[in-house]
């Protein structure tokens, strides 16, 4: 268990763990066990939209793991999920068994209260595994698997919104910026800085250092120094390496060049852990 | 075992390898009796200086262990290998039991051919432990506890080998730069750069990126661009963390912020292991 948060509005909790996959997928089961147990839906109110007990389950790889072990590990927790405990499951981002349901907001849509109904005149709307209904008081989990995400953002040294505005507006995908990046134009005016912040959706597209330097470029246009940066959560160490490798601008280096990295290879393969 | 190099001009082996402070220690006395056994110095030839048929045995702390621990785990090697071998030793660096030792060259000087006529007459050259004289074909082995090396290289885009020179002198600890960096300036005609030349002997006093982006700066003001940067061997993960966080700001950056040390860290509490 690395981190949880449970907050009185969203009347919700977030867990984050990580272990080897197949340990992961059996907490996985056993934590969906308990709340569906626990969880009558029927009851519950909270500002965030939600469609279960377990609302979602996303598996995200760490250290070398390729994506596509987390799809098999979120099919596999979904056909338990139903089959175990009678919930129907719906799969999205790489677990999507359709395009559509790759976004979370498109599965979610009409909540627990309200998907039942869609999906009387839309069968497309029908869970992946178990259904067509959802469970009468645990709804449906939505399992899915997705890349690391880094909450980033970037603090600039003045009090104009515009500037941060463009800036968001420049690196991010959805004006035609950088891929896999999310990014908005915030103030600060309780310390009298303007902030880009952003999500980075896939770090081994776009990296970290990649986009600090373009909105150090961008700013100096402007005339503003970067004040600083901040990490909300977690970060991959690959992240990091990347960033340095990438700032100090050593063109050759390879995670095998940190002697910590060398002694875990070294272990991995001694003790043949998957 | 992490890594290792022979060099027949030197006629000298580097053994890298790395555990727990136990596994570590008994190694190292494991790997002093073969090669007390196996080498006579008598008839040994090469350009390295050296003493002993293990010449050198130094401790290096990584991932947090302290530099303390190091220098209890060369101590007691070092009465191991007297006693079980009957070979004596030096302690240099932090294991040094009088300041005039912590160099390592100081205590090699003569080499396994001149320090017993260099102990006959100067009985301050008596080994830490055991001796007086040197083990007839075994020398003596010098044993110490340092902090990780870090081997690193600015490459500049100019053939003027002043620059280099020049900003070696700058940062280097012994015209009054920054502490813990020793700096040369060299040419690279084959590739039309010149090179600062650096060992870094305490990155988390001067680091890595400190030393980087002071020479960044010195080169501009010079008008010389940097071409990149490359490290020669390994570096502790510390230093690349330290090396990120520095160049993107993150000031309030901690390494429980990377998910694996965050994961690595459970584990170890979970285990118990020291």
């Amino acid at each position: 268990m690395l981190h949880r948060t449970s907050d009185p509005d969203h009347n919700r909790s977030v867990i984050t763990y990580a272990g080897l996959g197949n340990s992961v997928l059996e907490s996985a089961v056993r934590a969906a066990r308990v709340a569906c147990e626990r969880i009558d839906l029927n009851g519950h109110r909270g500002v965030h939209p939600r469609l279960g007990a377990i609302d979602v389950l996303p598996f995200v790889p760490l250290a070398g793991t390729p994506l596509e072990y987390c799809v098999e590990l979120a099919h596999e927790a979904g056909r338990r999920i139903w089959e175990e405990l009678g919930v129907p499951v719906y799969f999205y981002e790489a677990a999507a068994t359709r395009p559509e349901r790759a976004r979370l907001e498109h599965v979610r849509r009409g909540g627990f209260e309200g998907v039942n109904e869609a999906i009387r005149t839309d069968p497309s709307r029908r869970p992946d595994i178990g259904g067509p209904r959802l469970h009468p008081t645990a709804g449906a989990v939505i399992v899915g698997a997705r890349k690391f995400l880094i909450a980033y953002n970037i603090n600039l040294r003045t009090e104009d919104i515009t500037v941060a505005k463009e800036i968001a507006r420049s690196i991010r995908t959805s004006s035609g910026g950088f891929p896999a990046v999310k990014a908005l134009g915030l103030a600060l005016p309780s310390r009298g800085l303007v902030q880009v912040s952003m999500n980075l959706t896939d770090f081994e597209q776009t990296p970290v250092h990649v986009v600090f330097l373009e909105v150090v470029r961008l700013a100096a246009q402007r005339g503003v120094e970067v004040e600083e940066s901040e990490l909300i959560g977690l970060m991959p160490r690959k992240a990091i390496e990347m960033a340095a490798a990438g700032l100090l601008k050593m063109h050759d280096f390879q995670s095998d060049r940190v002697i910590e990295n060398r002694i875990e290879s070294a272990l991995i393969t001694s003790r043949a852990i998957r």
